[in-house]
């Protein structure tokens, strides 16, 4: 291998010392002379002088990087989700981490640790279940930016994006009270992170309003995956409803394969309502109706976010909801 | 905040230098003595030193840091090569860095240059266009370890892992000769991939050896995803053919649909093959026969041969090739 040009080279040239070289290339020389300044420049441009990322590292303390953490980079929500992160990350010149560290809590903080260790500059921290004293340990001790998403911002009182989930919860249920539907169904996971507590409330709210009692047999529990929705096929049968709200897309149509498979059709037995709007509703039969998140927005949004407390350490907590909207399909039909 | 403890508290502690510290603790004093070493380890251990991460890099050079460059984060393929990377990795205490680089050869350019500054151990290249030159200006010169997915090993001389795509796209289309087919389709991209080339040699191989002419008008290009499958379902129908092989799953599912607004139920009408075999194909309408490829030990395997090259610079050169079968689910009829 040709040797590296070093920053010793540059100094030799420039007949000065490492440590000005080192504080003029990173933009620290201010008490230096114009003279000195602009000899140290030349030398470099003279002899192509790339400074070692880790040198320069240490001076600057900012690596340009940003990490995000999802629980599950199959859901194609995250996949998405993603995209919108990396879209802005690359504009403005910042490279993303991107870690799939499941419900797994233990991961979580292995990569929350080796990441700190790596002087990342902020966390896109997309994990359902974040605990205080993880992000107390990690990140509020040493003042590393980060955003939550879809977390309660009561709880932890930081930087936030979220989407109008109880909202969300509200308008699945309700669409389905007005196609005549009594006996509704809701398909969610025993561990439920905040978000999807919320698109719980909200289904509640509005049973209650239309003065419909809430049934506890109509809550079937189950994994958050198209398999966990596969799995309570039989169960939603023996519950008796007409139509069901699962909580996210995957869910919901691994329950309409499971219902279709037992001889229950989607939706002239059994109507059935998402939550989140995946490419995927588009290609399934039959095409699922479904609550839209803006999920690509949301990727940009944190993103935007954690750069600008990345940028202005000082800035007042920065809490952002996006709204979410009903996308009607083939998946439900009128009672 | 609390003042950092610094290496110099060590050196203090231990009454020796910086550089003396810094060696030690970095597994490189082999040429001090027993006690010196000792006294230095008991002096971090009693102010609880944690080394500044780039200032051991300085020293080290290695970041236990590997890169994983995907075309497309949304493709479920990806998304699951991704979880076996990531199981490996995790297993050996090493970070996977995942970027979702397009077909974007500038993209893949600018990660690669970023990244190699930041001193990545090695990379797994899964793009599907990778220019020689790039790899040889940013990883051969610099001897970076890196593995490419399904390349051509002989354009690259390089560590390589693929699948047996020929193999895969001769046992897709002879599937559909032994149900009786004789004209059959194939969807494919224009701007071909080596492994995509391989599926369509061997799709060409089956019908000449069965005696079928090889039709230019039964070839349809499109965009390799959902969309470009949906997008070009009255062309399918236009081609008189009565099974088509998509080379792969997205484009199988979007064709399916596309058939089926159309009219032309699957598999009454027009039988489709997949390959890659997505957790997506048990929930689509028909379930999807396709070829799998074993995704999640691809990505397994990649990250061993990775680390396996940056663990020992000089082995000889990797090559692995990994089966396929077929999988038969409901979207092939009998002619």
């Amino acid at each position: 291998m040709v040797r590296k040009v070093t920053i010793k080279d540059v100094a030799a040239l420039a007949q000065t010392s490492v440590t000005t070289v080192s504080l003029i290339l990173n933009n620290k020389g201010q008490r230096f002379s114009a003279e000195t300044i602009a000899r140290v420049r030349a030398a470099r441009e003279k002899i192509s002088y790339e400074p070692d990322y880790f040198a320069q590292n240490m001076v600057n303390k900012e690596t340009k990087t940003i990490a995000v953490l999802v629980p599950d980079i199959n859901n194609p929500f995250f996949s998405q989700f993603i995209q919108g992160v990396e879209e802005v990350a690359y504009q403005y010149d910042f490279i993303p981490l991107i870690y799939s560290a499941g419900q797994n809590n233990q991961k979580v903080n292995y990569y929350l640790k080796e990441l700190v260790r790596r002087n990342v500059d902020g966390f896109i921290l997309a994990v359902s279940h974040i605990e205080e004293e993880t992000l107390e340990g990690h990140l509020k001790q040493r003042k590393i930016p980060y955003i939550l998403l879809d977390q309660s911002e009561k709880q932890h009182q930081s930087d936030e994006i979220a989407v109008a989930d109880t909202e969300g919860g509200r308008m699945a249920a309700n669409y389905l009270i007005e196609k005549g539907h009594r006996q509704i169904g809701i398909v969610l996971p025993e561990q439920r992170a905040w978000n999807i507590e919320q698109r719980f409330i909200g289904y509640q709210v509005a049973l209650v309003s239309h003065q419909i009692t809430v049934n506890p047999d109509w809550q079937i529990t189950t994994p958050l995956s198209k398999q966990g929705g596969y799995q309570v096929a039989q169960q939603v049968i023996d519950s008796g409803v007409s139509a069901v709200f699962a909580v996210n897309d995957e869910l919901a149509i691994g329950l309409a394969r499971g219902l279709a498979e037992l001889g229950h059709a989607v939706p002239e037995s059994i109507s059935i309502i998402g939550y989140d709007d995946i490419d995927w509703c588009e290609y399934v039969t039959p095409r699922l109706t479904t609550i839209k998140q803006p999920i690509l927005a949301l990727g940009q949004e944190a993103t935007r976010l954690l750069l600008n407390r990345i940028e202005k350490p000082t800035l007042g907590m920065q809490q952002k909801m996006l709204s979410v909207e009903l996308v009607e399909r083939d998946s439900v039909q009128a009672q």
